[in-house]
């Protein structure tokens, strides 16, 4: 979806491989007001310390500068003096300030830029700059990631028409802990820094931060919001307004969107599923119950092999260290009741269930009768191809 | 190794599969002094509940009766009826009080026991009691396990001869929160119960509770000791006594064994890894960054492509929960320091480190420089046969 403000465009910069895109750029005409939530991994790259930084100075941006390939992660001192200057390159090709460029990088971590490839690649990158470009850079930031994820959304604000466009990378290493490896919503809503940056942390809290590949959170986690102010609505300075509101709830379901498309091309992953934990004593509860069925390797290996295996549910549950009786637990594979009070329902629930597994997407609800919290997360299924992927990721 | 004191014996009784060696038997001719520890899942299986009730009611056993095939767990009332059956099957063929017979169950969880078959197999069972049959019953209680386990030791103890024996099983859902699925030791020492309970508790701590293979907790882990007495030594009544320390480090040796015999034949693994962690600020914080890398997906798959992917090893160690400065970490496999102060050392180095992976056996150091504290926790590697394994467990 075109945004009024945004342009876009992406080449093959020969940044670890050669002849695949690998650096993206998204710019906007004048100073967008600018939101960004970032990996709460102890270990930050060096693009995450220095867009942190920036975002939190100015509340602004007017460029996002994306590579994939490598992650410029656990590179020290070098890598920030190569984050830094694959900015300044970047404001200088497009005459901007070097404080309203964000940086963003995925892929090996460990290993130094080389600025050089940014230098040479910026002319073509910056001349290539199109409206309708953004296609190109969602695939010049994909990794493992089989196919590039987009999400729109458009909503009347006070009777102007605003427009929401996000993209967004997986596909391992998943399980953020703010925001997964990279994702850049942009919009042309006019509306104010601090209200937007509320917007997005509630939103990725009930999106991003609902997901789960294999649950191991990325050192590069970054999600970014820039609104370019085009669409002329009266200007949004608070959530809980009637136009706050419309413009959150349609935020809200683009990350929706993009968490969900995520965690479908999850490393390896067949099967898309929602575990739903109801009945859990407080909200703590029963995330950390969804989190650990949702992580468990042989609940997902069970699911790869498309067996209705509750028991390895309810061992996860008994592991996550919440308070509920396994006595009263119930267990459903979408409609299918499965487990009544602790207790199998027998064959013929177990063939029902066994069907609902061979689907693509489905979801297990566990009922835990302690009170009436609960929680969604999003997982998919351990495949033999996930072990594949990550044996080989770097040869 | 014969102790005196104990007899065994194991059957192929149908418990789910015909012909195979799935239950057995561990006889003492008179009562034992006995410690256990059991699973700290919020879920515990019959026999785990059973076994736990009269252990610390007496502190005495004469009998421990071992299926495979079912695990006799989330099977509700009907589960402790059998549970309470197949115990007193085994006290009556015996001629012994059944409140002196431990029971342990291994395999599909939510699946009932039928007690017909155990009453079936109980006369040969008891028949073919004899004191070198303790291989058949660590054939017995394999599941996915490929080898059967067990340890032996042998102690002065104040001028005493004093032997160990003990046999334990794997090779999933392993990430014992106090014991592994199942292992029992036997000893014809002369101890107190509560001295005895005390060495276990600490002994299994440091072994069972320090591996993992999968990262799930089983509903039936359980570790129980019994000591015949039959080595006439005097009663070692303190363990901090020279002979309590003689006996405690003979058992705390018989533990690991065992508990790295598990991990070498996790499921799917081909390699047997030490996650070393040191200079941490607390225990606390070196058990939990050494658990977060050992339970890594993306850590164990790169165990498994034999890729020094120190990368994976840092991003697990900066989602631990724990404090330290990520620019101060190194990190060796073996002897290779692979990161020095949080940089990559180079080709040179990566070349010697993938020659380390290569070995079926080797360590991954990692030093924080935050304190003085460190653990050790032992893995495997996240294999395709694992996701075969799981993916196929109950066919």
């Amino acid at each position: 979806m075109v945004i009024d403000g945004f342009s876009y465009a992406a080449v093959a910069a020969g940044i670890r491989k050669p002849d695949r895109l690998d650096l993206g750029l998204i710019f906007c005409d004048s100073p967008a007001t600018a939101a960004g939530i970032f990996t709460t991994n102890r270990v930050q790259a060096a693009p995450v310390l220095l867009d942190m930084a920036r975002i939190r100075f100015s509340g602004k941006a007017r460029a996002i500068l994306i590579n994939s390939g490598i992650a410029n992660a656990c590179t020290g001192e070098p890598g920030m003096v190569a984050a830094l200057a694959c900015g300044r390159l970047a404001a200088e090709a497009l005459a901007i300030d070097e404080e309203l460029v964000q940086v963003a990088s995925t892929g090996v971590i460990g290993e130094q830029l080389d600025v050089s490839r940014f230098a040479q690649a910026m002319p073509g990158l910056c001349g290539g700059l199109a409206a309708d470009g953004y296609d190109r850079v969602a695939r010049a930031m994909m990794t493992t990631d089989t196919v590039p994820k987009t999400a729109s959304q458009q909503v009347a604000v006070a009777g102007h028409d605003v427009k929401i466009f996000g993209m967004a990378k997986g596909a391992g290493m998943i399980m953020p802990n703010m925001a997964t490896m990279l994702c850049f919503v942009v919009t042309d809503a006019v509306i104010a820094a601090d209200v937007l940056q509320d917007m997005l942390r509630r939103g990725v809290d009930q999106s991003f931060n609902r997901i789960t590949v294999d649950g191991d959170t990325s050192t590069n986690d970054t999600v970014l919001l820039l609104a370019s102010g085009r669409a002329g609505n009266p200007a949004i300075t608070a959530a809980d307004s009637p136009e706050g509101r419309a413009f959150s709830t349609a935020l809200d379901a683009l990350l929706r969107d993009l968490a969900r498309q995520i965690v479908k091309d999850g490393e390896g992953a067949t099967k898309l599923v929602t575990i739903r934990v109801s009945g859990a004593a407080d909200e703590a509860a029963a995330e950390q119950a969804a989190r650990t069925i949702a992580n468990s390797a042989l609940v997902k290996t069970a699911f790869f092999g498309e067996d209705a295996n509750w028991g390895r549910i309810i061992a996860a549950l008994g592991r996550a260290g919440i308070e509920f009786d396994p006595n009263r637990v119930d267990i459903a594979f979408d409609d299918v009741l499965m487990v009544r009070d602790g207790l199998g329902q027998g064959k013929a629930a177990e063939a029902m269930a066994t069907a609902v597994l061979k689907k693509k997407e489905f979801a297990v609800h566990v009922e835990l009768k302690a009170g009436s919290a609960g929680c969604e997360v999003l997982t998919c299924d351990f495949s033999v191809d996930y072990v594949k992927i990550n044996a080989d990721y770097r040869s």
